[in-house]
């Protein structure tokens, strides 16, 4: 991980980009890069996206690193560290869903139904 | 990285949400993850989203931290090594973009504009 | 409105591509058309996305028309009237946001932070 | 349709939120209104997507409220007529697609797969 990151830093500081990195814009293009996912599974079935073929799955790799990709650096520039918050937030979502507890509705959604 | 991934999958098995967990279901709950970051910043300046205040911020760990478990979900489900695939993203991204090179605009969008 | 609407039934008709349009599926299409606005603005500043040049806007009519189309076959499949959804939701809207009131930060965003 | 231009036009003149309505913003929570719709799916199956319950549909009916809400605001800021532009490509739509093709795997998709 460490040596990713500096990579990544490395490629950025190469070409300069640091000036198009507010988070703003990382968030845009972090969101895009996952929609390219989204566009992949959307006409399949569930269970035809359990079983992607060797292209399909070649291009899910790419689409999943860039994802990372975009995430690493939106978290360095906030100075977040990407695994403590991934940790801290696994434990509070422990005690938003005890086991046994079910994802639907999802109560973000279901809060928000009611307040609209 | 190994202990997370081992967290996350006893979060899934207690739970049993592995029914759940199509790659088509997880690309759809990373996205919302990732347009949720969007939301916390579609109204700031770049400015502003360079300097986030505490409450800010907290709110971004927690949202951040949730887009890295849904990665890591969908990577283990597609039987994708998260690390490699960005590393090997990112050589392939040092080809598309030179040294000097401009990340505007998208060419994937240009390529769109003249295909359509 | 009437005459697209029909245009866009006869355009699935002769496709058969009803089999596809499970809301999910095109709940998820539209989330990548909005997408692919997006990209076109990430790296763009906001005084910049308020003049775009001929290309880019031409680029934003095709992407803004294929919103509208999957919006309008979303609708249809749920049997929502789109433009009474928009009527009704904008007065909600005007109770929530009185005349004067400022819409940062977004009070959903907000009060999940709270929540979480 | 004109009616519900003119209802928004008002409602943004007497929030003052012309200064926040850059198109990147508008673009932004576009596509944030879009994953809300995306979110009420993600864990149903496309069977059940096609029969979503009472309050389902009316919460439903919001998410798309405010889409098209946020996509008549970009249309305007832009001058773009949103009728046309959908008529526009939708006929761009059928030579892409001639009658009895199959919108899987996505072009794009498929063409960037090859480019990457």
């Amino acid at each position: 991980m460490q040596n990713l990151i500096a990579k990544i830093e490395a490629f950025v500081a190469e070409r300069d980009w640091e000036r198009y990195h507010a988070p703003k814009n990382l968030a845009m293009a972090l969101s895009v890069e996952a929609a390219e996912i989204v566009e992949i599974f959307q006409w399949m079935s569930e269970a035809q996206s359990r079983e992607p073929d060797r292209a399909t799955r070649d291009h899910l790799r790419d689409e999943i690193g860039d994802v990372m990709i975009y995430l690493i650096m939106l978290a360095r520039k906030l100075d977040i560290d990407l695994l403590a918050a991934a940790h801290a937030k696994l434990g509070k979502n422990r005690l938003k869903y005890p086991a046994g507890s079910d994802p639907v509705p999802p109560p973000a959604a279901a809060a928000r139904s009611l307040k609209d």
